[in-house]
């Protein structure tokens, strides 16, 4: 039996549960979950509470009550098995009655696995595999780029015009986009765990790099700000060192030192806003997981280019994407990206399809 | 009154019978019309044959035979009241004895002009600027621009990488974009009546600039090629010169004059192809009316920008525009848009609300 249309919907549902706790879940997968009575009804749903808090099918489970006997919990994430912090949700769904379990990404590490198995040998109907790609494209990426190969996600975040500038002839570049392409950009630093530039960046344009919510607030959760300050350029009036946020200045040698260093520090997904010079370095070393391009429908002729140098010389050679979202932004247009081809080292990611069974 | 739904229906299938002959009809405009009976239902369509043939009007009224009588004519153009080489339309829509003419563009030359007058002193009621801007930005554009200033419209495509390249810093630039983006080179190039590039793309590219079918066979109507070659640079040999079309090779001394040349030959719509020094002539001069930007997923980090300079240092001079299409194009996407600021000269028409009463 595969899934049925109540539970690829309910499936859908848990996806964007994940996305909305995206950037507060970290070092955990920001999962989602979603209870279906026996009748199909959704019946509680819930999704990763910050560290040392409920895993989203416990909250779902706990807002069913009753109403989780013989029903389905539909998942991102296959249940753990293991007996963390809060104790295995396999356990909980079984004690619940919970009769069918559906999972988009089969879990991928030796620690939490086996939740399947376990659910299976008490005659729980499990089905592993369902709309897996979408779950792991969506807030399950970071963590499981994390899981596959030890380091962060990193998504690039560029505002540029139409010919391909970052800033124009005189350096200047505020504001490339207009407001909702800006309030965009603080809507992605909420899904991330840090937010990376180059000292270039910080000097020229003196960022704040926090996280404000439409009044123009601070929020009240904010990434890791990170400064990749080799030569120690950066002033000690820099915005960025303000204390609306923690600041991290690195002196990492270089790109993949970075994120081991901000890896340690339970950061799972990156955010890129520098320049031209730091967007080459880590494209180069095959280090962009997604790019957010947002492009002002504008020409400026010269100027700051997108990226630098990238080493590649012919057509033929040329770093190519895939297209995974396009959407207007006020008067701007958002392309959303995903590598196929890197230049530098090739990707683990690359050549794994799942991680475990479907 | 204004216009019923059947009515406004009948003007968008107008608007796109317009598009449908874009291209074949300089230096008439590319009208679309259709009849409405008198209970609503459409009973004809037609739009403007290649000079010498019948009006949009003419043919529709053909089709609609005696169920004309007493129904309505949807018209993306005022029709004319004097007597060309087919004779005037509006004389023609009285002899049906059509009630009522519903019209998007008021006719602005003084030559033509007339029609909704004569019609309304036999008692027709007519309704001027249903949708205008719609039809004005369509295909009535271009013979709107000749009218209004005296010059072809120019429509500047250009295929580019996410960073604003036109080709790699070895001069390569086949393909930057896929099959279905090349298809719709050609389908634009279709609606146009000449191609221009400069000197610098026949010598690197040597493009044949023909339209071309699906199958790869040469269209039998073929837009006037045009070289911008003020050295006399291009090579008996090149492909541009071969039989497959007309071409031009022109020495005029800038933009402003090639059109002028041009105007006179009866182009009225121009598809500006030639690279980025080109391009940034034509934007300086204030002489782009729309640009097709055909964005590839790419990243090149070196390579000849989509524009040359254009004598702009600060962001808040860019040269801006106005999204008016995103579509995908394959893997590709497709970008539409209309400047807004010029950094030449300003265009007469921005200034130009309508060209006659509404
Ligand atoms: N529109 C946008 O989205 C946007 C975003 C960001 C920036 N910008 C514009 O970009 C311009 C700044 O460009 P930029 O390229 O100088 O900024 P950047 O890439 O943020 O900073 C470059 C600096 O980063 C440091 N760095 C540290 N580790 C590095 C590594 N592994 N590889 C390379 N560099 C490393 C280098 O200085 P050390 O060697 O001293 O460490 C380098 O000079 C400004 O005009 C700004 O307005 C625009
Ligand atoms: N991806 C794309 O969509 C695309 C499209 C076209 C070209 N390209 C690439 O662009 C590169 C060629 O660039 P380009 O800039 O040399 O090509 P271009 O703009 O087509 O040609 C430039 C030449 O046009 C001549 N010209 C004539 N009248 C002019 C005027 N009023 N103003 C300026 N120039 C005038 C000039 O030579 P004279 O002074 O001798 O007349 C000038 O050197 C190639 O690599 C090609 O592959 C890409």
């Amino acid at each position: 039996m595969t899934a049925t249309a109540a539970e690829l919907a309910a499936m859908a549902r848990a996806r964007e549960l994940g996305l909305a706790v995206l950037g507060t879940t970290s070092p955990n997968p920001a999962v989602g979950a979603v209870l279906l009575a026996a009748d199909g009804t959704p019946v509680g749903e819930g999704a990763t509470a910050p560290p040392g808090g409920l895993h989203a099918e416990v909250q779902a489970l706990a807002q069913a009550g009753e109403r989780a006997r013989g029903g389905t919990a539909v998942v991102t994430l296959e249940p753990c098995a293991h007996t963390g912090r809060t104790g295995p949700c396999a356990e909980a769904l079984v004690a619940a009655g919970v009769a069918r379990v559906v999972v988009a990404v089969p879990e991928p590490t030796q620690l939490a696995g086996g939740g399947a198995a376990r659910l299976r040998a008490v005659g729980v109907d499990v089905e592993l595999g369902v709309e897996q790609q979408a779950a792991e494209e969506g807030a399950l990426g970071a963590w499981l780029t994390g899981v596959r190969e030890g380091r962060p996600a990193v998504v690039w975040k560029v505002a540029g015009t139409l010919d391909g500038r970052v800033a124009a002839a005189d350096g200047s570049s505020r504001w490339v986009t207009g407001p909702e392409a800006r309030a965009a950009v603080h809507r992605l630093r909420a899904t991330c765990d840090a937010v990376v530039v180059g000292s270039g960046t910080a000097l020229t344009d003196d960022p704040q790099l926090t996280v404000r919510d439409a009044d123009g607030r601070d929020a009240p959760r904010q990434p890791l700000r990170v400064v990749l300050d080799r030569r120690g350029r950066l002033p000690a009036t820099a915005r960025v060192l303000d204390d609306a946020a923690p600041t991290l200045i690195s002196a990492a040698p270089g790109p993949r030192e970075l994120l081991d260093e901000l890896f340690a520090r339970d950061v799972r997904r990156v955010l890129l806003e520098g320049g031209p010079t730091l967007a080459a370095a880590f494209l180069r070393a095959g280090l962009v997981d997604e790019v957010v391009v947002h492009l002002a429908p504008k020409l400026l002729g010269a100027g700051a280019p997108l990226v630098d140098d990238l080493g590649i010389t012919g057509i033929g050679d040329a770093l190519t994407l895939r297209v995974t979202g396009l959407t207007r932004l006020g008067g701007d247009v958002e392309i959303r990206l995903r590598p196929t081809r890197h230049t530098g080292v090739r990707r683990v990611a690359d050549s794994h399809g799942a991680t475990g069974g479907g």
